[in-house]
């Protein structure tokens, strides 16, 4: 009976809301559009095959050969055969991959696959090789164990995105990141079936492209860390073969003290000394509109490398000019009257429409941040919206407005992983929610793209910047609205972010590289235990001012091992909401784990041999232990004496305060569990 | 009084051998030639500087950036100036380096250094620019604190190499290793003072370099994974910067399945259809040495190649070449009795003698595998030694014989890092010993080469098999024949090794990564426990036969965790060598940690869900547990019971057979302490 009963069930197609049962079996993310089980399974041996069906793709052929190698790395299964084969010639493999097209990367591409699991075997059926690529990645989620075997659960998917621009855009300026970086998180994208990296080359701090015509950019602009084109040209190759675009920008004509530093000639201010920039923050080099040899130069500029860039959107920047060098500037004032132009912002959307000519001549559409809203930019311009609360808007609201005016737009207000906000705070941060839209209104929202500034990120840190954060981002814009639930999605992240491991991803291994920098290659175990309940400050307040940290200063320090979610903080606050709900003695005894090992660290920490960067730490240690003892005596109703009372709340006042540029994550928990002692 | 001592002590120049009591105090690697101490220190701080005073030198520059990052990564220290000025524009920087010349990179290179360190400042005074290269990483690992301040130890060191050959060879043909992974071993080489890249980069399992004149090579013999030539002159480049040369290796006329897949009418047996090698071992495809297209495919081909290549030695293999498609074929056969040739060895060296011409009209001087040292080879040739014990001849007998007959040659037996063997062997590898031999043929022994073949390393474990071992061989290569004090090396070795953490270098840190995924991430302690006791098997015994490991099988399992020198069973081996000469009780107890921590160590391993990868591990677990459970109650003078000296029997006989490709390194100790026991 039981059998019977669960084929009848597979039948059924749930829409995507009614899926939660099967969310808690299969930790897939992005969650697919419609998924079935069927309750068989497809085990894997040595035999395992790949055949491909379609037209001659090197995407395929790679997924499918790096498929293979993921399978066997993982399983330690040693397969026969190591490549993939032509259908034709092997009808009989396990796998069959199937597509009718080479996609054409572009917003209208087709990714949308549909991928069969049984006892019998996999099929993955799409209309183009990309489609193939996701349906691909979808399978190697659908891996699994028992005891004696690995094997592949039986589903029958159906999938499609929501959105067609899914994008991570990564600052190669504030601190330069090299090829091999790049690359290691272009197949993570992959792996979440993200499509669009958002290349920012170029900033204050740096000029990060190669340019012939003008080597003065990067021979003076760059510190010699930069992109030669054939690397470019490679990492765009590479980003094609996993089914990604690439969109550059170059941001002018604020942010501009690099391009300044090599032609000071091009600047609003004449005499001002530019020269790289060292600090984080918004500055004042701006380039001058109302020359014509601006536009001489991003002309040239333009013209070299756009066709490195097959993607037919460019992003020009176009944020935070805040027009004091234009101010000071009389000829750029008289220039002002002379054509009308009221304000800075009319100004600089006379700028934007003649970069706009250029990129249409080249055959590019303009992608600006949001500042480029203004009334006379032509709607053949994307809009990308950034601002929010923090700069006096409502979240998200530049992304409907252009969306209303008729202009294509992408959202990353609320998608800055920069900040080192909680995933969860991303993860809800749906891009259209209630409001109503047209028809084509909707359409006008591409999508959007987390932004990974990197003023506080270096190579060894970028990717636990980035990661797992972006999975549910990832998620939030392929998958249906509806997919919300943030505890479930925070159990599907985590084998999803173990597995990015396997593609290089150092979110994970750089931690503890960081913690035996700082312990100088002593034992880590005390360190960990603070990491896991600390995170680094969030928004911009670790750099006080914007001159906090140099570019040069030392980013291989405790805040740099830490990440956002931290990861004991995640579990004890949670239980300890649970806790002041209902007092359960099971919940009790969990948060009483926690306070233990705490409260004995501080031990573990004095073996350390001291210097003066654990001495830096000391204080977070000897107050998270004192005050994890005494709330440990209080939970066990354990009455504490008046000056042991004084010292928790002194503890509580230190562990309130900044340590290290880390925030205690458990704080506010700590506070709550202590309450009731401190307040009798 | 005890500081005027102290001073005068200072003023003894200690040789070399009479270093033992600095030897204690710093952690230098390689030893320098001469060093003494002055009991000052120079205080770090955030306004330390560097001032460059020389010739114009991108090494020095980027040396010097490199030098400040490392600096401020260690310390924490928010340096003030981030870059190195010139000495004339600040004479008071803190650290002073000046060199006389821009160093022309090859065999007569100066890289002497003398350095000064005291409370005032550092001084780096070299010949070269390449000299004060090497002066500043030896200051680097001056580097050391107190609780609370980070400083350079005081010392005055005179340098220079005994050496002028010190190379790592890593095969990129039988894995593939991307430029990011050779890039971070330079930088590891150059902390080390090492200074060739001998790159492998044809053989049977792909032709890694890409060809304009014969794309087919890499078309077709390469899976996709190959250099371009910009990306080798990127890597020429980078390791110029470090005072690297850079030798490449297309190994002919054996070794040739990639080439012979592309150019079948260039081989040897003609009809033979010749594919890309997938296993390991000596294969027979050979080009054809009769054959006047082969000659002109290698001209044109090494005519191509030489210029991205500026060193002057080129590496053409020449070994392991069994000839058997030679003998097979009746028109090689003819053409050998007409050339009046009697051997295949004589035909080799046709061959080789034909290709020393056309690199000497390149400008090149040919290096070959010792099968090359034949009697009518030009000494014009450099002989790289390889064959020993297990070929059949002498250890390092063919680097002798060389020098002696008059050709310049190097030493790569003894230092094949890829057999897994314990680092004092390669440590003591001395090159030349007590031989006699005279100046010039003393001059002609240019140095060695460790050897990293890549049968059984991918990208993710390489690093694990090259390092720490080759910090060894550095030393070997640059330090006085007297340096060679395995216990003081293997305690100078371990801040070394951690220390090339922050080149990047992955040898620590993925060794977790493999053993998460082996986990499928849950808790690694019980596998760690298990690493730190298990190597992999040695020399090629884990692909028996040659054909076990294909380049595609899984390199994510447990051996690959495993290194040479398993860190628990070096110290455990330690101890029981140290209680079997004397039974101290301390020692015993320490023993008794270990056993303890064994015996308790498969409880823990339970408590993993199981998988066939955790299950293949568990007869290793569960015998080390009931062995170290039992020798523990021995060495405590309990009497076991017959039944369970049995099962301790049967343990050890469990944990001599192979597991999981690995070798149980702690296993004669075990024995040891069981022996009384069981013979009784």
């Amino acid at each position: 009976m039981r059998k019977i009963f669960i084929l009848s069930f597979s039948l059924v197609v749930f829409s995507s809301w009614s899926q939660t049962p099967l969310k808690e079996s299969f930790n897939l993310m992005p969650w697919p559009k419609a998924i079935t089980e069927n309750n068989q399974v497809f085990k894997l041996n040595q035999q395992l095959e790949v055949s491909i069906n379609g037209p001659k793709s090197e995407r395929v052929d790679r997924a499918a050969t790096n498929f293979l190698r993921r399978i066997s790395g993982r399983t330690g299964i040693f397969l026969d055969k190591g490549f993939p084969t032509s259908y034709n010639d092997n009808k009989n493999a396990a796998i069959k991959v199937a597509y009718q097209n080479v996609g054409d990367l572009n917003i209208d591409l087709d990714e949308s696959y549909h991928l069969n699991v049984d006892e019998n075997g996999v099929t993955i059926n799409a209309p183009t090789d990309i489609g193939a690529l996701r349906g691909l990645e979808t399978l190697l989620q659908l891996t699994t164990n028992d005891s004696s075997n690995y094997y592949f659960s039986g589903v029958s998917i159906t999938d499609a995105p929501r959105f067609v621009w899914r994008g991570l855009m990564i600052d190669v300026s504030r601190h330069f990141h090299p090829v091999d970086v790049i690359k290691r998180n272009l197949d993570a994208m992959a792996a979440v079936k993200m499509n669009v990296f958002h290349w920012h080359l170029v900033d204050d701090q740096g000029f990060r492209i190669e340019s012939k015509v003008y080597p003065q950019l990067t021979e003076l602009a760059s510190d010699g860390l930069f992109y030669t084109q054939d690397q470019i040209k490679d990492v765009v190759a590479y980003a094609s073969n996993l089914g990604i675009r690439v969109v550059p920008e170059i941001d002018v004509p604020g942010h501009g003290s690099a391009i300044l530093t090599a032609f000071p000639n091009l600047g609003s201010k004449p005499g001002y000394v530019y020269s790289i920039e060292r600090n984080s923050g918004v500055f004042d080099p701006t380039l001058d509109p109302t020359n014509d040899e601006t536009y001489v130069f991003l002309e040239n500029l333009f013209t070299e490398v756009v066709p490195l860039f097959p993607d037919h959107y460019f992003h020009i920047g176009g944020d935070e000019n805040e027009g004091k060098h234009w101010d000071e500037n009389k000829d750029i004032q008289k220039f002002k009257k002379k054509h009308g132009l009221k304000t800075n912002h009319d100004l600089q959307t006379y700028f934007n429409i003649k970069l706009e000519k250029i990129l249409n001549k080249l055959g590019k559409n303009l992608v600006g941040w949001d500042e480029i809203l203004t009334p006379t930019m032509p709607t053949t311009a994307v809009i990308h919206s950034w601002r929010g609360v923090s700069d006096g808007l409502p979240n998200g609201s530049t992304l409907i407005e252009a969306a209303k005016k008729g202009y294509k737009t992408i959202l990353s207000n609320g998608f800055y992983i920069d900040r080192m906000e909680p995933i969860a705070k991303h993860y809800l941060n749906e891009p259209i929610g209630d409001i109503e839209l047209t028809k084509e209104e909707t359409a006008r929202i591409l999508g959007g793209e987390a932004t990974m500034w990197s003023e506080l990120a270096t190579s060894l840190t970028i990717d636990s910047r980035i990661w797992p954060r972006t999975i549910a981002i990832a998620e939030r814009l392929w998958s249906q609205k509806e997919i919300n639930d943030v505890d479930n999605m925070l159990k599907r992240i985590k084998p999803i972010s173990y597995s990015l491991e396997e593609l290089g991803i150092t979110h994970i291994k750089n931690r503890d590289v960081i913690l035996r920098n700082i312990s100088n290659n002593q034992d880590i175990d005390a360190l960990s235990t603070l990491q896991k309940i600390a995170e680094p400050l969030k928004m911009y307040t670790r750099n006080k001012g914007g001159t906090e940290y140099k570019t040069y200063s030392p980013f291989t320090l405790f805040a740099d091992a830490c990440t956002a979610d931290a990861e004991d903080a995640l579990v004890f606050n949670k239980l300890v909401k649970a806790y002041s709900t209902k007092a359960s003695s099971e919940t009790k005894n969990a948060i009483q784990d926690y306070l233990i090992k705490w409260s004995k660290n501080h031990d573990r920490f004095k073996q350390l041999t001291a210097s003066p960067i654990l001495n830096d730490l000391e204080p977070l240690s000897k107050n998270l232990s004192e005050a994890s003892k005494a709330i440990s005596q209080i939970l066990d109703n354990e009455t504490l004496s008046d000056a042991a009372l004084k010292q928790l709340q002194n503890n509580l006042e230190v562990l309130k305060q900044d340590h290290v540029d880390v925030e205690v994550a458990i704080i506010n928990s700590l506070e709550i569990l202590s309450k009731n002692a401190l307040n009798n």
